[in-house]
């Protein structure tokens, strides 16, 4: 029942988010985006903007996964070198994308068309532009491997408009069951149950809140009967053992 | 003048951060922690709750790094599977520890020592373990691999206590100066700041607001009179240029 799931990865490209400085909250952008239409996330990598760690990531991830997505690095400063290395991972020269600079000049043209600005035009040869609707500079794709910009308002206007063009209708299932009993006392029986049903993900996560906790069940599965089978095993279970279950 | 500083990566181990369900903030709160004591993190890897793949990525990061963090996988449920991993990547048994059976079993006292609760006593041999003074189930390390739990509000206070140890007044220095000029303006001009200065780091960021936008210029390094000049040199640049600089 195992279908041929599409994998990927992401590479989060920035000096910042490893100082501590940025919370990165692009790749739970594109996970939740990617579980939506039913592309396994495998593995989320945070590097620096160095051109030797960018290039060995890259090539290290285009040839383990189906899509490659990339975040950071492709702005006008002197740190931004994504675009450079992406070339360089492909054998290809970073040339001036025609298409990019026009609209980069057009979206400048009551104001400064600076080196800077004109850096973000530069894109490695063959590679297909992604749009940008919000400051215009384009992210590309090369292949398999796909590159956005960082800051969080562009990406993600941008991931959401272009991921639905890889939705081949995929969609995983699932459930979650909430309960007040704690880890520590269904966690047994949560095993039991995940060793009955292999065909089915249980995902156990505690919760706190104010005045309560208890633990989230997630019921994941490529069957929609099997997950709803599983759920109502466990909330019957739950009932039974007074632990408050409600379904989500 | 380059100092020989310990570095670290950090490893999130959970399929729950890579379906986006949950946002991490943990390695965020480790990189603060680790850059305020001087500690470089090279890299964050979140991965999936599978053997074979925290096996392979503890052993490759405890041969690159100097320390390694990890977070999550050390619960009492069935997808509780970190500290088994650990053991095998250092070929030890994963044991019954007496200690941390004391005190989860005292911590419990009032209520059912179940299976699922005394597996989080299970801990590789010859490790050591690390307090938790919040929900008292410990974490531990064995030689370079630090391992904490992945509930934010318990890992914060572990990691807090804990990486104190590894303080050796190591640190960074760091300015920052914030600017109304956008990236694209002074890009150019922070690019020539960078090539001058070899042994400082600038990092550019650009922020919005709700009434502007602007750059955060930020300037690191290892001896805090060049951190000084650097900083000193930009301001007045931009002051010139009428970009409204402040440092912080």
């Amino acid at each position: 029942m195992k279908k041929n799931r599409k994998t990927s990865g992401i590479v989060i490209i920035g000096n910042e988010v490893l100082s501590g400085k940025t919370l990165d909250t692009n790749s739970n952008f594109m996970c939740k985006e990617l579980f939506n239409i039913g592309i396994s996330c495998e593995e989320i990598n945070t590097i620096k903007d160095q051109k030797i760690e960018i290039v060995r990531k890259i090539n290290n991830f285009k040839s383990k996964y189906d899509y490659v997505f990339t975040s950071g690095g492709i702005g006008p400063t002197h740190d931004d070198i994504t675009s450079s290395c992406i070339a360089e991972a492909f054998c290809k020269k970073l040339v001036l994308n025609e298409e990019a600079r026009k609209r980069i000049a057009k979206h400048y043209s009551d104001d400064i068309l600076t080196k800077a600005r004109l850096k973000m035009a530069y894109i490695p040869e063959s590679a297909t532009l992604i749009d940008n609707p919000v400051s215009v500079a384009p992210g590309f794709f090369i292949q398999n491997v796909f590159v956005f910009p960082g800051v969080p308002e562009i990406l993600q206007i941008m991931f959401k408009d272009f991921i639905s063009s890889l939705d081949h209708g995929d969609r995983y299932f699932k459930k979650t069951i909430s309960t007040i009993l704690s880890e520590g006392i269904i966690g047994d029986y949560v095993s039991k149950i995940q060793n009955k049903f292999l065909n089915i993900e249980i995902g156990s996560y505690p919760y706190f809140k104010k005045n309560s906790f208890g633990v989230s069940l997630v019921i994941k599965g490529e069957v929609e009967s099997e997950v709803n089978d599983v759920c109502n095993e466990i909330f019957e279970y739950i009932k039974k053992e007074k632990g408050k279950p409600q379904i989500f």
